[in-house]
């Protein structure tokens, strides 16, 4: 990439990878869905600070990016769970590529 | 990461990392400083619509978080050249891995 000079192309699908999981929620929502399937109020309980507006909203942009799947069940009341998809779980590698250099980048920066 | 359920402490290096390259423009100066080093108005010119106001202050930030280094060399007129860094050049993974993430993402999404 880097020691290839990246092109514009490369740059289209990073910039595709960042958008998916870019902001402040959208790891948090993943986070609390790989554990189990979640209910509105259970993954809202378990982000801290998150208002149900702002959940329903970004719950729905990582419906889009099918990164989770929204599941009604025919009870009575209806029941709606979120629960994270396999394409959202290949996100695994490019966390922990990030997780590890987020750890250089802060000593590298901070710890001199 | 996900199949644990990532903890509070994990997401602070993966925003790290995040913060480190997101935005419009700062892989695109990562990305030509990565051929060779540059000056101001090299870099200028081939990071497309770029303001000089808005290169400054990236290179600014990119300087700041130890990405590039800033030359001055003693000639006359002074000339002040750019380059990457090898904590820089140690995006390369993590930029592999958005890179492929990102093409499989846009499959799954548009591609059904």
């Amino acid at each position: 990439m880097l020691s290839k000079g990246g092109c514009p192309k490369t740059m289209l699908s990073i910039k595709d990878a960042l958008e998916a999981v870019e902001g402040r929620w959208k790891l948090l929502i993943l986070f609390a869905l790989s554990e189990s399937p979640k209910r509105f109020k259970q993954i809202a309980r378990e982000v801290p600070g998150i208002t149900d507006k702002t959940l329903s909203k970004e719950l729905k942009s990582l419906e889009a990016n099918k990164l989770i799947r929204r599941e009604v069940y025919d009870t009575f009341p209806p029941a709606v769970e979120y629960s994270i998809t396999p394409h959202g779980l290949s996100l695994e590698k490019v966390l922990d590529e990030l997780h590890f250099w987020g750890l250089t980048h802060r000593k590298e920066v901070i710890g001199e």
